[in-house]
């Protein structure tokens, strides 16, 4: 019990890229696979926990976004909004596994119905304050791209190294 | 105190993919940068901290390389010894950031010396235990890559699905 209400209720992983293309719908018999694409910016892989609420998320997009993450041209490391650099935010509930035995357990999950609604409107907050931030740093062409929440992530990625980090909150 | 005694030695990001190239050496004005490749298999990120000793090597090897974290081709999750997979091991001390105010800050990570040792025989357990597998396995060609600890760690990720899992020792 202890463990439980003192744990993080969100993950994240955080990789910087050069380019990221990911899937939002794969192919089928009518249509091809469809993709969303970011060039410099942060790769953001979200997964919710048990006892995650919508409070949380302010603090949550205002800390990722601020954090001095990213290196600049200069080599200065500057936050993705300062960068300025875009978003892909990948949903990514393989965050939320714990290994029992030889298999991956994933019982502190939320439930997809309410892990969609902290998913999107995680994606609305890093939108409304990348935008805040490209329009008051002169309007740099910036953007927000998301995965489809529960499909399958196909993931392209190039960086000049990630720089992986984990941020728990 | 208390939490560093508890807290975890060793921490690993993984994710899944169908190719990931690594620059292991930059280029300089005499040669070209060199690279390393694999296909199929799982990129292993691993940042080691204060405390951590040879003794978890061992298990840290087995565990990851015998839990079940990858697709088989007929939609099976298995280990990445049973894909038969490759591995590419990225050193990546930015994984023990923790954030103060905004910037990161990295004083739980292990010394440069420790580091490089026991990511070294990180990799050469990983490599022994792949190749057994391999060989039990009829001679799968799977291989061990990994980049050069302390460099930046230029990387290109082709994935169906990074499957992104957080590991702690």
């Amino acid at each position: 019990m202890t463990e439980k209400s003192c744990g993080p209720v969100a993950r994240t992983v955080l990789q910087q890229c050069l380019q990221a293309r990911l899937q939002v719908k794969p192919a089928d018999e009518h249509s091809e696979a469809q993709f969303v694409q970011i060039d410099r910016g942060m790769v953001i892989y979200i997964c919710f926990f048990k006892g995650a609420t919508d409070d949380i998320l302010p603090k949550m997009v205002s800390t990722l976004l601020n954090l001095r993450l990213c290196e600049s041209g200069s080599g200065k490391v500057v936050s993705v909004t300062e960068l300025p650099g875009s978003l892909l935010i990948v949903p990514q509930a393989t965050l939320g596994g714990k290994p029992k035995g030889r298999a991956m357990q994933y019982h502190n999950n939320i439930s997809k119905e309410d892990g969609l609604r902290l998913y999107s409107t995680f994606v609305s907050l890093c939108e409304k304050e990348l935008a805040a931030a490209a329009s008051a740093g002169g309007g740099a062409q910036v953007a927000v791209k998301h995965g489809t929440y529960g499909n399958r992530q196909v993931l392209k990625l190039d960086t000049n190294g990630p720089y992986t980090q984990l941020m728990e909150f």
